[in-house]
């Protein structure tokens, strides 16, 4: 069961939830590293018209005021940051001095979007981010990277297997040009749709915008183009048409198609359905999606953006996507795909004689700390049995009897299956497997989702 | 150089310097868990009648409101936490029946204090909270074990010892009680500026409220005890006051002072000039601040409180502190007094022979990857020597260069000494100290501030 939330759109999760996000948030962090990515973090508020000039086409806002503000003050004009990019590119103008480029960074951070609190969207979630950003130019290299980073991040977490699907928005609007459709934004929000209404839908939607019979076909023509392999370009191709940007984007495509052949289990192809909501995207566009539940959303996006960055004649353009991590943790706990092996870090409950015999179980919490042990002491000295519930309540594996008389021993149980043996403070070790709280595959709920096959792996 | 911040009271880092913070955040993260302290995050928002019920007497807090509310929408009732210890509270009662007492949560986040901008104040800073509330009863033995996690999460880190003071607020009432006064909280007030303003300082503004001298003089007296051992206890009592919360305050104040007679160093004492901003307080109070920088204010700082929860008929006491990670921080690069082994995550540059040979620059950084070394592909393909250049800039220490033609082998330079070997992807290991990055304490800047014996140590 979730950690209750008493405001919607704030999701809170129990201690032994939290561990689990802290584990995703960890081997995430470790994957971004793996690849050189720098951690930053910037604060949680920029200024409105940063906010405002770039990145999602409807804001939605949180703005910020004091509530002791004198009635002479200007009102605030801040707002909390509704992704990590746009702040990034802030972040990266204002240091630019001390930072080397390509600039690569990461960046694991809580964002907020101020929905309608009846929306059932998060309004509150952990995003992780990684981005490279150069100085004037940055190569194609960069979109291959991307992807590669987003299946290595993905494929290290304990979850379904990530499905990453991308394109070309160079592609897409060279294409419409060569269609001679003027409003392709417009387009690309029908096209975009594709996965949920289906071909009718997408055709209503599109003559409904003005785009005759004749172009709306083609437009679904080449949305409904995917695969893994060189042939989708070929495809394109034979639709017949040709720009100067379509060409440019279909090389870029192919480099992309190329560099990221060697992932195994068509786990990243290009699908010209995608066209990603941020419109500062200008080239690759890419997400992700977990096999199993393709009903619940990406739960990894992101794409190439050469203008959001720019200080007088210099410009930025950058490469980066971004892991949803909230989303997967709600998904993952939806589903009881993962728990914990334990409610706290603590493997030991060191037992209390009484409470004038304290210095002895703290002296054994200070010997097995010593030994990095996570221990508790027990608050009150019940009976013993008391003690082991209390213990069992808590999910701690092992409890600790110090010994009742000088000269006597101590001995530790393992309450999971009764187990007792005499054991010294300064010696002894919990087994392997229960050094560090474990995250568990619930193998019933895999095999619920079909998942079964990948849980054997 | 710290990053700029173009909004004052908002912080934020280099890589550089992200690093050190996420090294502090961690080492006190794996100290809390030795505890047995659990880990949960609360959201960023509470709403307005959470945080103006209980917490600082003069809230300085931030009111969120959304940029695209419609006219009929009601006003927003949320506002960002200004601490850990509010949104704890009520997140415990929200959740009462899916935790075990005594409940022991750790809590690592920013918090958010709307203050001017001109205070020169951290409007937006990390704590570090631990705390356990227990149902009802809570004993004292909580106080004492506070003041022993405060003290090893601080010497845990790579910062100056961490001096802690503790005090007894029950010492304090019931001394004021029996002196007949009753405005104590403005008594305190007075009282723990001793450090800043002196005892002349102190005398006036007591005398200044109504406080008459005789009894002004007597709590100068008590606000002047301070020591490890027992005698403190007698100083107080050689006061010859008495009230039965004195008492009691004694008593609770002799079981801590026992508790960490063990710690060396005299790092922890009893001060009777503690009072703790506060309001809700009830018992024990703490803080610690940094040998060498004492000027610099306090760096942790916690106590009990046994009224700030409450359900029904229910109370939940509380114990907890908190280690202001921001604040060390700040102070840390202020004094120059920590630095990082290098600019990146990344151990390795790999260097590219031509864009036509990525494909081979690739495979070693993906061969590195899989061993767990950090490492990063130059982004295009310039001379060797510009790669050098380049890899230095970002503070990589090894060049890794692929073989040029095929049967040749690959070769590795250490960049900070010249340093060249042949080596093999599936084989080279980084040298022990440079796996990963490092917080290196500058000796100089300790020498300077006094602190070369503990660097020693």
């Amino acid at each position: 069961m979730p950690a209750k939330t008493s405001i919607s759109g704030f999701p809170e999760w129990l201690p032994e939830e939290r561990m689990i996000e802290q584990r995703l948030i960890e081997t995430i962090k470790q994957q971004y590293e793996l690849f050189g990515f720098a951690p930053i973090e910037t604060r949680a508020v920029e200024q409105k018209d940063v906010l405002l000039g770039k990145g999602e086409t409807s804001q939605e806002i949180y703005l910020l005021s004091r509530l002791q503000a004198r009635e002479d003050e200007p009102e605030s004009d801040m707002g909390l940051h509704f992704d990590l990019t746009v702040p990034f590119s802030r972040y990266l103008l204002e240091n630019r001095g001390s930072l080397s480029f390509p600039f690569r960074r990461y960046q694991i951070q809580k964002v907020w979007r101020g929905e309608r609190a009846s929306s059932g969207r998060f309004r509150e979630f952990y995003q992780a981010d990684f981005d490279v950003i150069a100085e004037n130019n940055l190569s194609i290299h960069a979109d291959a990277e991307m992807v590669q980073v987003m299946h290595a991040a993905t494929t290290a977490l304990p979850i379904p297997p990530v499905i990453i699907r991308f394109n070309n928005r160079k592609v897409l609007e060279g294409f419409y040009q060569a269609l001679g459709i003027e409003n392709f934004e417009k387009v690309l929000t029908c096209v975009d749709k594709l996965d949920k209404i289906g071909s009718d839908g997408v055709m209503s939607m599109l003559e409904e915008s003005d785009i005759s019979h004749e172009k709306a076909l083609k437009c679904l023509d080449i949305a409904k183009i995917n695969g893994s392999t060189l042939s989708v370009i070929q495809d394109i191709q034979d639709l017949g048409l040709n720009s100067s940007l379509l060409e440019q984007g279909l090389e870029e495509m192919t480099y992309v198609l190329r560099a990221t052949q060697h992932i195994p289990g068509n786990l990243v192809t290009a699908d010209l359905s995608i066209a990603r909501g941020l419109n500062y995207y200008t080239g690759t566009v890419a997400e992700g999606i977990m096999q199993g539940m393709e009903g619940s959303g990406s739960v990894c996006g992101g794409g190439r953006y050469d203008n959001l960055a720019s200080q007088g004649n210099f410009k930025f353009p950058g490469v980066g996507a971004s892991i949803g991590v909230t989303r997967i943790m709600s998904q993952m706990l939806e589903h009881g795909l993962l728990s914990c092996s334990r409610k706290t870090p603590a493997c030991v409950y060191v037992a209390l004689v009484s409470e004038a015999m304290r210095h002895q179980s703290d002296a054994v919490a200070q010997a097995l700390r010593a030994r990095g042990i996570a221990c508790e002491v027990a608050d009150t000295a019940p009976k013993f049995g008391k003690q082991i519930k209390i213990a069992d309540k808590k999910g701690i594996p092992f409890v600790w009897f110090p010994s009742l008389e000088p000269g006597q021993g101590h001995s530790i149980k393992d309450i999971r299956n009764g187990d007792q043996q005499d054991v010294s403070p300064t010696k002894w070790m919990p087994p392997e497997q229960d050094r560090q709280v474990r995250i568990i595959k619930n193998e019933k709920a895999w095999e619920k989702l079909g998942l079964d096959s990948v849980l054997k792996r």
